[in-house]
């Protein structure tokens, strides 16, 4: 186990009902909100009214920015900042999924920033601070409402970078299970793809001796896994979609991390498909994930048919840990097409004429490694998207 | 599952040579600390050194305050009551177990409060504001390192009461497994029993679908079991070692507890042992939880039976899940005894005589019920305590 500190202040407020206190929360950061959202689904199912509502009771001016789009916009971001600063808001309150959390990410630290804030994208700059930030969420899938990360996308050369830093954990995070009833479905599954993607990124470590972590990790996946069939079932299963929302905050809180160095090339992988395409996040993972797990395996195969036998029941054979590694990597697929994902680039319309210039991004030109787990080069991105065609 | 809020702010220190940050850390809250810590052995060990040299190199004046027992007493807490206002201290430095972090915690909210401290844990006031506490632990056993809960022993009655407040989190909590390596054996075990205890108080719980929080706990209480005959069979073992530290704050940070009401009648049965006899809290629980367990499973045996198959490796008999639940109580009970702990209260040199002395307080006289699980009467009492002898 490796050393590391782990500190999360984000307040948790959790179930039934709870988006009715988001004013009594708000007022102790600022008084003066930008209330952020994406397409209209809030008005639609009254979240919005009953935010409104209880912001206005306790005295808050509110000032809109709506229109977050999945795989977020840098253009809005801009705007954001500049809204911000002419108003003089003091606090960010983002009701939505990922994308609008990571865009009141991005506005939060870019308002008190003298320079662009793209550059803590780029990393040629660390943020020092922010506007607080307080989140209503809606769709469990990214956890970036207790996360330290956020992801951009630059219009200008359709460029998909992340931040991370300490700064940006929301102070807030409210979480009612209800509010994901009306998710389509489609939109449930992704998430719960992106949820299981942030806990394979953590579990494919080299890090030795972190069974803690490990079984926590596993505790995730299952939970995850036996509960979204039922919240397809039924999409007003109160319980099922609460394991779920509070496994997509577990999973991407950074307690999982803690003693160990994860992985990140799938979501590297994915940000260049999904910065060209602009296909769903956990639709990319879902199909990137199997790719890199048939790519890379052998660099650990008591991993593999650890997380074989513990988490999709795999029978042990310790004669042959590959094939308990590869039935696996096998049920992880099957269990995505079962749930209506696509396991395949050419599922998501996606065909080979582009696999060339997206390894060229994601490696920078072959330039750089990505991953920890196996280090991959231009030519290991490449070999993936196409065992993922 | 139950609405929850949830929040910890504790920074977490975690890994070899951590200690030497301490200075670095307390100067951020506070230059005039006071050092609060049990008997020598943190002298002997050379971390006493280690400690006060990094507070000086911050220019931190340090006031110490030794001799900290077991069952911490109301005394001790008094006496640093007073000498934090007469030297102006403003930052209380825990270096020890939870017993030492306790006290610290007593302190630290005494010290602003003009009534009597002791009112906090009698429960006719609460906190509003505490000295801010931080610690270096030498005990992983407790979870009073991140926990919002401290109890102490009033010797005028020997009434060992609980306070649970937020105001009373450490600030950060310094980790270093390698200053377990020196823990006799006997006291790495009670440590083990108290960590499996707290996981076993959150387990046992009459809420449902709370599946997540199931499989974390069952996952910290495997890491737990699995690793502890191996910091036995080699005290230098720093994964095992490390595997428990951090089992031990997880147990207890409030992060298990999301969602589901816990027991915690064994831990107030176990209270009237230790605050008579003065035996090792974890002793007292290693006798308690079994005979607990074999007195309450009826109330919900397939939780029970969950357990047994999950954790214990029980195998599945969907005919007969009594059988499993009764296997899984045994099994509990084999460890413990296999790992050198009482589980019979004749083990620990305590017979019959003080039984119904020990149920009258705990009932309050028989005027309160305690347990959530079970609601346990003064003669449910005084049945467990008979079934533990």
């Amino acid at each position: 186990m490796n050393n590391f500190i782990y500190q999360n202040c984000t307040k948790i407020i959790f179930g039934k009902g709870t988006e009715t206190c988001v004013g009594q929360e708000t007022i102790k950061y600022g008084n003066k909100v930008l209330l952020l959202y994406g397409g209209g689904s809030i008005k639609k199912t009254g979240l919005y009214d009953r935010v409104m509502q209880s912001l206005k009771d306790s005295g808050i001016e509110v000032t809109e920015l709506a229109g977050v789009k999945p795989n977020p916009r840098l253009s809005l971001v801009k705007e954001g900042i500049d809204l911000c600063r002419k108003k003089n808001i003091n606090f960010i309150l983002a009701v939505g999924g990922g994308s609008v959390i990571d865009t009141a990410k991005a506005i939060g630290v870019g308002v008190p920033y003298n320079g662009d804030v793209w550059d803590f994208y780029m990393g040629t700059a660390g943020p020092q601070e922010t506007i607080p930030v307080g989140v209503v969420l809606t769709i469990p899938a990214a956890g970036s409402e207790a996360s330290n990360s956020s992801v951009i996308t630059n219009e200008d050369g359709w460029l998909k970078f992340g931040l991370t830093s300490e700064v940006i954990r929301p102070v807030f995070a409210i979480m009612n299970p209800e509010l994901t009833y009306t998710l389509p479905d489609y939109q449930t599954v992704c998430g719960a793809a992106d949820i299981m993607a942030h806990l394979f990124e953590r579990y494919f470590t080299k890090t030795k001796n972190v069974d803690l972590t490990d079984r926590l990790i596993e505790a995730t996946l299952k939970t995850v896994i036996l509960n979204v069939p039922k919240a397809l079932a039924n999409p007003a299963d109160y319980n099922a979609r609460a394991e779920i929302m509070w496994a997509s905050t577990i999973a991407h809180n950074n307690l999982l991390d803690t003693g160990r160095i994860g992985d990140w090339a799938s979501h590297k992988i994915e940000h260049e498909l999904s910065a060209i395409y602009d296909i769903a996040h956990g639709a990319g993972l879902a199909i990137v994930f199997p790719a890199w797990m048939k790519y890379c395996y052998k660099e650990d195969v008591a991993r593999f048919a650890q997380l074989a036998k513990r988490v999709w029941n795999v029978d042990d054979n310790m004669f042959d840990m590959e094939e308990m590694a590869l039935k696996g990597i096998y049920a992880l697929e099957n269990y995505f097409s079962s749930i209506g994902l696509p396991v395949r680039l050419k599922q998501a319309g996606i065909d080979e004429s582009r696999l060339e210039e997206m390894a060229d991004k994601c490696s920078f030109s072959g330039t750089r490694e990505i991953g920890n787990f196996k280090k991959l080069s231009r030519q290991d991105i490449l070999n993936i998207y196409k065992l993922a065609l």
